[in-house]
């Protein structure tokens, strides 16, 4: 007989489509796929990057005009009020501005209200010419009995990304992203993104559950292909469809990500590391944890 | 019309089936792939983790007993006389003895000789009983114009090991290996093994050549599955079956790895890094160089 999972949480990767610009139809259809991901139970859900405003700006000017401060604007609030009502954590990206700075931002509100920030530390192509690079180090928050670290799109494309979060105890990295089409792309293999996703989980002994977004925007596709990934690194649900906004849920035993850490009677994955070759992760947010 | 690259390199994967102990014809069976390797053009050859002993030791005595001094013991001589007589490098995995110590270890050799040797950093299950730790941090050795980091097996689990070959200017890295099956390998995606070789190549923008063995030793089966892969990431040889002896071949263009580091006109894998956030790696054989 299987036993229950000791250590359960039902995480859903809203796939969805945003509008550049328009932020009240953007946060209003945020909201009703919250509300489906609630009615199957979810109790985290992760949508993508940027996902109230739209990702392709024209300006700076656009950005800034469209950015909310965190957690006292309107988008914020209007997600707070939703993790309230339907008792879950929402990771969701969000244009966030801090007096005349503009930040890649990701906000964690859960059923007590803001959880915390986290700002992309990685920033890609024309965003540095709008927004800051994160300076929040790579922040770990809890949601029940679970660790969760967010990453948003380029961030996953460092390692150092995973290793962080796996190093301060993450069980789960939700990614909000907004995934662009690579050049040389086989058909037939995994899309990179997933693979680093899959690579990450598994060399760290993490879920990884990434909400990608769809649409073509301004001339830009997006990729969809949204997924969710055990601590095993391998998918558990998705890769979501390339061009439509759907709902990936899947049931996770957070304490599959501790236990996996050991691969065998020898070999535990963070303890392996040759610090004394390659140094520790020193941020400030790198506390090597006793995990 | 399609330009000759400007830093070509022929590098072949000899994909053998060592049998444990049975050391003189495991290198003539190496020396016999070698040279079919050299008849197709190659001018670097990678062959699997300690391909001259095989991999699975009963007793740390039976391991020392069939150990070699390296550079002067038979094993390293009769490569270099194959690489002199071929003109061409090698990179092998070999159970190599100092004093009392064993190390899992890799040489490289060339047309004039002796070129270096790496010392597995990550040492898997019981070889913890029979060897040490590698002490040699990630050199990264010349073969012409081409910069070649090494590394072994499970060294690839760590981000750590392409991060740090990378840093240091590597083109390629040749992984000797003897991959054995992991649990939950899904039958319809790429080997983790293989997605950890992509995801690394692609990360640090670096071509990777993985020599896999293949056999069963003492119960132990091996994994084949050996692979080429470019700069982007993607596999241009292989991956190998799963059970036989072969050899995997292709061109790459070194230069490649160099001018993919820059990903558009804003990112460049590398300097992208936020080390402000986890740090440099700090070892020895890191030096974060102006690639």
């Amino acid at each position: 007989m299987r036993q229950p999972p000791e250590s359960p949480l039902r995480v859903a990767c809203l796939q969805m489509e945003p509008h550049i610009g328009r932020k009240e139809a953007n946060v209003a259809r945020s909201l009703a796929m919250i509300a489906e991901a609630a009615a199957d139970g979810a109790n985290l859900v992760v949508l993508p990057e940027l996902c109230n405003t739209g990702y392709v700006f024209e300006t700076r000017e656009e950005a800034f005009s469209l950015a909310e401060s965190v957690p006292d604007g309107p988008t914020t609030h209007a997600w707070m009020q939703a993790a309230k009502q339907h008792d879950l954590f929402i990771v969701a990206g969000i244009t966030e501005r801090v007096g005349d700075k503009l930040y890649n931002a990701a906000v964690m509100v859960g059923p007590r209200g803001y959880v915390g920030t986290y700002r992309k530390n990685h920033l890609w192509g024309a965003e540095k010419l709008y927004f800051e690079p994160g300076d929040l180090g790579m922040p770990v928050f809890h949601a029940g009995a679970g660790r969760i670290a967010v990453a948003i799109c380029y961030d996953i494309w460092f390692p150092e990304t995973f290793r962080l979060a796996a190093l301060q105890g993450a069980d789960l990295l939700c990614v909000a992203t907004n995934w662009v089409p690579m050049a040389e792309q086989p058909a037939h293999l995994p899309m990179m993104a997933n693979i680093l996703a899959m690579g990450g989980a598994h060399t760290n002994s993490m879920f990884v559950a990434a909400a990608d977004r769809v649409g073509v925007e301004r001339g830009q596709p997006f990729l969809g292909n949204s997924l969710i990934v055990n601590a095993a690194g391998w998918p558990i649900a998705g890769p979501a469809s390339t061009e439509r906004e759907e709902m990936l849920i899947a049931d996770l035993n957070l304490a599959d990500a501790r236990r996996r850490r050991s691969l065998n009677e020898f070999n535990q994955l963070l303890r392996d590391r040759r610090t004394d070759v390659y140094g520790e992760m020193l941020g400030s947010a790198a506390r090597p944890g006793p995990y």
